[in-house]
This record gives structure tokens, sequence and C-alpha cells, in this order.
């Protein structure tokens, strides 16, 4: 049986990860497994460290959606793939790790910009899209990132509206049109996960 | 077994309808039903013909949402109802004829304003808003009038901008955030469809 692919976008602080990890909550993890796009930021291992916190992390040319796309069909033909993994305190990727992954039954891909390449697209069986007031995703980021990041209020805000913010407009905001479904997340998800958890189910039986 | 309450709302020519008939298309019509919020316009008798003419039946008021409540609360509690008809010639209900309904496993209401009523959305189990950019449900309503109803294209606009248009804005996009599910419905939405029908199957099983 050919694995299914889920991708699921959103903006920051939507709730992806949540939304993610909800319906992980009702299978075995042999049967659904999850590729973060983080883990596919280019390597940035020709550019000294001041040059990589420059990067614009929201735009989506910091991607390789090429590799990422081959992955992700590799995976769904019923290859294993090596993942690389990112590391985002020396902002590129780590040298001698890859995430040795097996093909499972149902596969998520989770990301700001997971909806953004239509090859990737094209290859997904359902496209989701979680959604939050802005208010509130700028609310749970500037939370997250003083509490477990170390950072302070005026830095949250200056990256926010800098290049987080335009970015969301300009690339991930656009990208909820491809959407299958949309998830509206500013309380309450618990529905959406049930519908999506019947359909998983259904295709895992 | 209690029945379940699938709600779907949306603006005018949205799709909802659509949407309904092919999720009933997966089923047997004796496990899943369909009411249609637009049999519960409140009934003008008192009125003159012109007068009905001239109620604005994108506003909420117009809806005889007590009845409404009434209705589904006594499906769900298993019970036999007695639906009015709606006649849109005569712009008023149908004085001879209700349509006697029995409760069924899966109880879809559509309609635009039907999660307008926090009663109804609080019965409900699934809350459902079919989206469509506003220019495609123009179109879309524009050709409906025209080849189905014999209007003019001039009346159709008239209609739109006076009423359903700052309706849809006031009252029926607002009730998008309590979706559970947002069905984006430019295009395609047979995805979406596939997963609703995979909760209402594991539902009726």
């Amino acid at each position: 049986m050919k694995p299914i692919l889920i991708t699921i976008a959103g903006g920051t602080a939507s709730g992806k990860t949540t939304v993610v990890h909800e319906i992980m909550d009702h299978f075995d993890s042999k049967d659904v497994m999850v590729i973060c796009q983080d883990n596919y930021y280019k390597s940035q291992d020709q550019m000294t460290i001041e040059e990589r916190k420059k990067t614009n992390y929201d735009h989506p040319n910091s991607f390789d959606m090429d590799l990422l796309f081959d992955d992700l069909k590799n995976l769904l033909s019923g290859n294993t793939i090596y993942s690389p993994v990112y590391d985002f305190k020396e902002h590129t990727r780590k040298k001698l790790e890859a995430n040795e992954i097996h093909p499972s039954k149902v596969i998520i891909l989770e990301g700001i910009l997971a909806l953004y390449d239509k090859r990737i697209r094209d290859i997904s069986n359902i496209l989701i899209y979680v959604e939050s007031d802005p208010d509130i995703r700028f609310i749970r980021r500037l939370k997250r990132d003083i509490n477990e990041r170390g950072r302070d209020m005026n830095s949250v805000i200056l990256q926010y509206l800098s290049t987080v913010k335009p970015m969301y407009d300009e690339y991930i905001a656009p990208t909820k049109r491809f959407a299958d479904i949309i998830i509206p997340n500013d309380t309450k998800h618990d529905v959406a996960i049930e519908v999506l958890a019947a359909k998983i189910k259904d295709i895992i039986q």
C-alpha cells in the first residue's frame, strides 16, 4: 500500500505543532510519522555565524525545497531516507547527524511553508492550513520566545515586524488557498482533530 | 445511540449545497438526513405580498431560529418532527404542508446562518463553514438567478449590493470563527468531503 502524505502549514505559533501532536496521540508511531520542514533549512556552512544570523528564516528561499521534495518522494515510494537535522544554535545543518527515517503508512509534513512548493502540494493527499488570528499568534510567539528561548520582548517585536509578519503576509498566508481543509485554531481544535483522525484511521486499516 | 448534528454554513453560492449533496452520496439516506435552514424562514401570513417581497431574507431576524432549535433538539432526542416548508413564490410558509422527519444517525443542518444561533452551535457536534471568494460567489449566484430563476442581471446586482453582500459581511462572515473546520471551495473540495465522510462513517458504524 502506497503511503499517504498529509501536509500541514500555517504561520508562526498558529498551532501547527499542537495539531500534529494531537493527531499523533491517536496513533501508533509505527503507522504515522512527522517530517518537520524546519530540518530542511539550507546548509549555511560556507557562511560566518554573523552572516547566518542575518538569514531571513521566514523566506521560502531559506529552505532546501528540492531536498525536501526528493525525501518525501522517496518515502512515498517506500524507501528509507536520511533526513538532515538542523542546528538552530549554529544556524546550519548538523554535520555528523542525520535522521534515518523509514516510511510509514501516513507521513505528516509540517512547516510554515509546507504548502508553498507546488511539487510538494501535488504529491500530498490532504492539504491542511492551520489558521489563528495574527494577534493570538504574536502573543503565543512572544511568550514562547521569552520563556523557552531566553529572548527579550523588544527583540521579539523587532524580529516579528521586520521579517516574520511581512513574510507571513507575502508567502505563507497566500498558501491558505491551496488547502483542502482550514483548521481555525484560536481556541479549540479538538473536533477538527477527531475528523482528521477518523480519515487517517480509515487509511491505516 | 444519540444522533449527531453536523452544521454547515457559508455565504450565498458558497457551495454549501454541493458539499451537502456530495456528503450524502457516500451514505444511505436512512442514516444521514438534511435540514435546510431556508425552510425556517418566518411565516409572513399577516403581511401583503408586496410587504413580503421587501423582507430582508439575508438577515438573521427573518429566520424562526426558536422553531429550528426546538426541531433540532427534538430530532437529537429521537423524536419525529414536522418541519415547516417554505413557499418561495408566496414568500411565506406553506399552509397545509409539513415535512414529517424521522431522526437518523446523522443530521446535517445547512444554511447561510446555520452557525449564527449559539443554542444551535452548542448542540452541534461538528461546525463547518464553506468559504469561497466573494467574486466567485457572485458569479455563481448571477448565473443561477438568471438561468434557474428567470432574473435579469441588473436586478441580481441590485439585490446583491443592497442586501446580500452587506448582510454577508455583517452576519454570515463573522460566524466563520465558530467553525471547527473551514472548507475552501473556490475550485475543488473532494478531499474535504472524503475526510468528513470518514468521520461520518465512523459515527454510523
